[in-house]
């Protein structure tokens, strides 16, 4: 086995999870990350945790969904299963990135409703998502497979800690700033112009481990969670949201919510979502990546939110880790992510002041005010 | 996909594990099993069920076990997922039916002993275990792949019906018998004569069905809880026990124990097995495989117990389904079944008159008193 498997298996039980002897795991393993649940289960082994692996296959759903009728009923089993965890980790890597692409819009939406408290419990554990690399992902990337192995293993095995140290000054600037502001002005497409209000937010500084309140291997991204939006952003990144690919989305927001949308692609899967409930037409977070060991788009939001100099927004859901003690912040069954571009022809204001501009930061060399 | 899979899985659904609408469902996946989770799928959303996917991997549990220092605490998480399901599907068919082999019998036993309230607590649900066939499972046959597909889907897709209705006639003789005796005396080979109680015991009619108390597909045979267990038996037919090849095992009973053992091959094993705990010496099971579907050893005690014509013993933990109401049978953390040719130079005897002749029963043509 590639010991590059091994490395990140480290990483993902010890940085990430901080797994301690004796903590119940759940890993849910995808079709093809078999090597890299071999080298999780063999960390696992060694730290003494006690792991129960579930099978997280796209086309074991698949094909369960679309047979099914639509009217779900509780699964207390898994709820029990996740409620009695410490820790979750989803080996992600199938075989077909859109093997769920002929499921309806209609019972995915009822499944995951029906699946929201394992959801909510999941979420509750010392969770983290990674994913194993495929050749299937390579694809979705238009990349060779051992091309895309060294792109994904360059991602993951980072030096976290400087990173974080790193990540730490535009969390300071957030979590003192009352409001965000995105501006992009491109030639060839719609503008930019978006308010959101941060006040009383709390920035995360993520940077892949639990003890950050990061729960993506590989991270790279500060997030807050905003709310009273206001104006239009356009994702120029392209992305796959619920197994299907959707170019080009452009949101209006008043008082918080989508009024108006559109997508030159996939404009159907972004009306489901954003009809799912009430919260998925309202923000849930703000992320701003930080990530330059990411140096180009895969399709994939795990690698692509967290590439530098991007933006990503999230419609649905938003983390308790954003929000005061006690406080519930936008409540939903979806949390879909979408992207742009900040490299160039674009700045992002923090209550009037310019923290980064065609890609460079305040305290970055080249940064123009 | 081959239709004998789906068949496959309609089989195990429907007539195995009689799935009705809502039942929370576990279906445990092999690493080479996953056309048969993905029919199964199907098949229970078709039936509206609600099924969780566990990851069954020799593999991953390998890595697990060889690097863990062998003291185990309790699996919490596994124990409520299992005890909040209905049903409990078991889907086998690895890559290497010897992929745990190196992992010591120390670590393998206090890894079972501290799992075994999620091993009784699947116990007490509508459990089948099957095998998807694969490539892992025909070299241990000795069979080409596409020839050992066919070998298995003749043994799974039968008419259980009529089976069920042949096996009931043993039954009847089993459950007003007191004593059974099997005697073989062939020229190669230590002689067997062994007498067991089966007072007071209520054999099962194994139709690969939970209606009628089997949980194996394919099953074919009539078992019962033997007890009291007398001279000595020989077991002629190979197999693997803990991913080791074990061969010609010669068992001594005295009063219900196992005083002495010997074993051509795997006499460790054997060793490991019977040292697990007290009732690893006793028996637990009393087999009449009844299968003529199944026409040859495949070194699977899946398939080998339930050909007709062969009887198997098991030490260890005995069925709930063979005791009477609140009567507790022998108790183990392990059961493992030996197989011995019941087809020439042999008998079966209830309460001295021979039930079975040479493979022949006394219901047959041919059988000779």
């Amino acid at each position: 086995m590639d010991s590059r498997v091994h490395e990140h298996a480290a990483v993902l039980v010890e940085w990430s999870a901080r797994i301690e002897p004796g903590d119940a795991v759940v890993v849910d393993v995808a079709e093809d990350a078999h090597d890299l649940a071999v080298a999780v289960a063999e960390k696992l082994g060694e730290v003494g945790a006690n792991p129960v692996f579930t099978y997280g296959s796209d086309e074991t759903m698949r094909a369960y969904l679309t047979a099914h009728d639509g009217e779900f009923a509780d699964a207390d089993h898994e709820l029990a299963l996740v409620e009695n965890a410490d820790a979750y980790l989803r080996l992600g890597g199938g075989r077909n990135t859109t093997a769920t692409a002929d499921v309806s819009d209609e019972t995915r939406q009822a499944y995951a409703k029906a699946r929201n408290p394992a959801r909510e419990a999941r979420m509750d554990t010392d969770w983290v998502s990674t994913v194993h690399p495929t050749r299937s992902l390579a694809q979705q990337a238009g990349m060779a497979y051992e091309e895309y192995c060294e792109f994904a293993y360059n991602a993951v095995l980072r030096d976290w800690e400087s990173l974080a140290g790193e990540m730490a000054k535009l969390k300071t600037i957030l979590d003192e700033g009352s409001e965000v502001r995105l501006v992009k002005e491109r030639e060839n497409q719609p503008a930019t112009d978006l308010t959101m209000s941060i006040e009383g937010r709390t920035a995360v500084n993520s940077a892949a481990s639990v003890a950050y309140d990061s729960h993506n291997l590989p991270s790279g991204e500060v997030f807050t969670a905003p709310y009273d939006t206001e104006g239009q952003v356009f994702f120029d990144v392209p992305m796959t949201i619920n197994a299907r690919r959707v170019r080009n989305v452009q949101l209006a927001f008043e008082a918080g919510e989508v009024v108006d949308f559109a997508a030159e692609q996939g404009e159907g899967v972004l009306e489901a979502v954003l009809d799912t409930d009430e919260g998925a037409r309202r923000l849930g977070e703000l992320g701003v990546g930080m990530n330059r060991g990411i140096d180009r788009f895969t399709d994939n939001i795990l690698f692509d939110e967290k590439m530098g100099d991007t933006v990503h927004l999230a419609v649905g859901r938003a983390y308790d880790a954003n929000l005061p003690d006690g406080e519930t912040g936008n409540q939903s069954a979806v949390h879909v992510d979408m992207i742009t571009d900040m490299s160039v022809a674009s700045r992002m204001e923090v209550d009037g002041e310019v923290v980064q501009r065609g890609g460079r930061f305040r305290w970055e060399d080249g940064f123009e005010e």
